[in-house]
């Protein structure tokens, strides 16, 4: 099923549609003082997320969002972004990290591209090997992310896959 | 400055405090649908996060949270858990894995273990390698990571160490 917010099935990818090199952009995200407060409020309530005063005493010497704050938007964003998955973007698992905090002032985005395309040997999908960087409006890298993303095959190439006359697939 | 919700000195605890092994259980957390659909349309709106009926039609087979969401409920039961560091829980990377979703009757808690401390060569400050799992309270491991985060050194310890006589340290 589509999973898609739309709900369309329309130039939804499987991983047989994907190529490894391919790279996108998404849309942006603006960000205030307010947000990283909130969220800080919910997941990660330290003073360097929830009080502009008392952040500039701390190592990031200003309010900073959580980076798991910023991970979430990067979702968000590459969720409604031009990479438009059969079964939506489902990682497995993820390598993050964050080479600087994540400001009130800046808009952000997510840049990615596919590194790696695996076929499951056994299974109708594949692993799919996204990197992607989470930048501001001054092209400073605020995340760094390679995710694992299941991916449902296209139904005639999982076939294929099953007789056994596919490319390197992995177990 | 201390970064615990509380704003308490007391009991918090510089790198040179630590030790390799340490092992801690946090609280829990109680988890619902409302908070998944919440978490989910702000941050990672799709349907199988969004939607019971919809779920049951995806890989997830049901309403299931976003691995964003596990993360931040565990970053919020690890700041406010017994591992009480002197400026806070600053993780510079992760590696996340989610080997199976997170359920609205899911009721959470992390534990975690110190597995390497690094004293910084230059700086006073050091990198704790934290690995923890997220369970629920059947014993399920919903999320494993590996977290590092980044810890201040004891001001004596600290000077002990520019001048070359400390333990093993990192650039």
């Amino acid at each position: 099923m589509p999973a898609n917010p739309d709900g369309l099935t329309e130039n939804l990818r499987y991983l047989d549609d994907l190529h490894v090199g391919e790279r996108f952009i998404t849309a942006t995200h603006i960000l205030d003082a307010a947000q990283i407060m909130a969220f800080a409020n919910q997941f990660d309530p330290q003073q360097f997320h929830l009080d502009e005063l008392a952040a500039q005493r701390t190592l990031f010497g200003g309010l900073a969002a959580s980076g798991w704050h910023t991970a979430g938007l990067s979702m968000k964003l590459l969720v409604n972004g031009p990479l438009r998955l059969i079964n939506g973007v489902i990682g497995t698992s993820v390598e993050v990290s964050w080479p600087q905090p994540t400001r009130p002032t800046d808009v952000i985005h997510v840049e990615g591209e596919i590194i790696e395309i695996m076929p499951s040997r056994s299974k109708p999908t594949g692993i799919v090997t996204l990197r992607s960087e989470t930048l501001n409006q001054h092209g400073k890298v605020l995340q760094k992310m390679v995710a694992k993303l299941v991916v449902q095959r296209h139904p005639d190439a999982a076939n294929t896959a099953v007789s056994g006359t596919a490319a390197p697939r992995l177990g």
